[in-house]
């Protein structure tokens, strides 16, 4: 019976999963209750690293992309190797508990949801790392976007990633917490009328992604274009399935240099990331984009690209 | 009697306390739990504000200025203004704990702490804002660096914040949880042999700041130099109340560009702290600088500047 029926006046709970490091236990986690100390790294200076994935049909969807990523998030902040094998018996340990929760398989509320994965760097007092992943609906706003499309600015970040290698122990491409000039972004957006921000460099237009999502150029001639990952672009788990796939349907794709004007002149538009999926670009700063005929095919292709990645 | 002493076998904890936010209550937190939830902002997304106060002989130092750039911190990320009779009261409090549970105001023990104040954008399922402070020891290491002084790198920090306003809502000089970079930077440093880093534009050589410090040039003729508070600046607390008192002691203080060549040919160099106080730099990029004659003149104008901000 789902746990949630023997308490019918609460909503069902978030599940959550303490994952020890070093290869030691996995427990479940009152969602009720807090589980993180004051002297936390990530409490006291955002100190770790997450990643969020798709849960479709109760299957994590790319999951070996993000394994990768996580991993190679560790490396860079010298954390400790995740083991693969501990965060995917979590992670499937976690869903199972969560369809369950929320009446099996076949029930709606139970068919798509989020999964994030986090690591910090620990407790001072005790120098080992926390890590846990939590399995929660996805956001209602995620799917009226992903219907209608999203209002996006551009805009420079605010500062340029030097290239020069002058600070050797930048975790560049590392996907860390540190995400308060991001949340700032969206609500300077948001208040200005628009849902997102695609970010360019200032001096050459030349566009790096989304706050968080990757940016995918379709050209007519079946042709699909995003920024080069790089020190000021993160390597996007979507984006690398995607033209995965795509490739194998006859699309050329390719990873290149990208500016404004490849935005405006693009036969459509998307920004594509893990959980929301791809949103069609419909309005750039305040001009509308034509919609493309294809429209519904792309959003398709890169559908069906993810559903390829199921594990 | 100290309540340290009901469970001998235990050393002392920090003192916690929950700082409800819109000037609600103040109450203690117990140290061996955890008190922040799963979908906290300062969890998911680093997102919050904090402030590092000296306690010395049971008083906070400095204690309006770090009021003052806590309440600016808030307002540049859109949090709630902090109460400032609430955070001076529950800092109050907090120490009057932390004393008394470590033997009273004669201890040792008790003759100086650190204070963290930290407000984080709160858990996303209650939308209110997390406050907390907590009162614990100084580090020991601290103590060292203090009288031994530091070896110190200059380098780049690895990307350059923009003059040309192109991103409107970054919240610049606000003092955030976003971390991760500067404690990669301090173990790079550890690992190379050095204490700590002074940031460089790697371009100009113009000087930033410490990673968690700001940087205190002392020229002949008893005049002070700090670099100009600004995007890539930090405006230190520490700083502007020994410049408010030297000046009254008849040194010429002055906020300017300063450049690596000014960090060469100075009398001395300093990082200045809250916490950590004056700290000499010994040795710039391994290269040893000569000990001035007024050393500990210098140090002893600093503490007494400190002193006289006792509130």
């Amino acid at each position: 019976m789902a746990q949630s029926s023997s308490f019918p006046h609460l909503a069902p709970q978030p599940v959550i999963y303490l994952v020890e490091p070093f290869g030691g236990s996995v427990r479940r986690q009152n969602a009720n209750m807090p589980h993180i100390f004051w002297d936390d790294a990530v409490a006291t200076r955002g100190d770790g690293i997450f990643e969020t994935i798709l849960v479709n049909n109760a299957r994590p969807v790319n999951l070996e992309r993000h394994l990768e990523r996580f991993r190679r998030s560790a490396a860079q902040l010298d954390l400790p190797e995740p083991n693969p094998e501990q965060w995917r018996a979590a992670t499937r340990e976690a869903i199972a508990d969560y369809v369950r929760e929320r009446g099996g398989e076949d029930s709606a509320e139970s068919a798509e949801a989020s999964c994030v994965w986090t690591m910090s760097r620990g407790r001072a007092t005790t120098g080992v790392p926390t890590a846990w992943l939590t399995v929660r609906p996805t956001d209602p706003e995620d799917a009226r976007l992903r219907a209608e499309g999203v209002r996006v600015a551009t805009a420079g970040r605010g500062y340029t990633v030097d290239s020069d290698a002058s600070a050797p122990w930048l975790a560049l491409g590392a996907k860390t917490l540190n995400y308060t000039a991001t949340m700032a972004a969206l609500r300077w957006a948001r208040e200005h009328g628009y849902d997102d921000i695609i970010y360019i460099d200032p001096r050459t237009e030349r566009v790096l992604e989304g706050t968080r999502s990757t940016v995918l150029v379709v050209k007519r001639g079946n042709r699909m274009r995003t920024p080069k990952a790089g020190p000021d672009v993160m390597a996007g788990t979507t984006i690398q399935a995607v033209f995965e796939y795509a490739t194998s349907q006859g699309w050329r794709c390719a990873s290149k240099n990208l500016y404004a004007d490849d935005l405006r002149s693009a036969q459509s538009v998307w920004l594509v990331s893990s959980v929301r999926g791809p949103v069609r670009v419909t309005h750039l700063d305040g001009a509308a984009l034509p919609e493309p005929d294809n429209a519904s095919e792309i959003a398709q292709l890169i559908d069906a690209s993810l559903a390829a990645q199921d594990t």
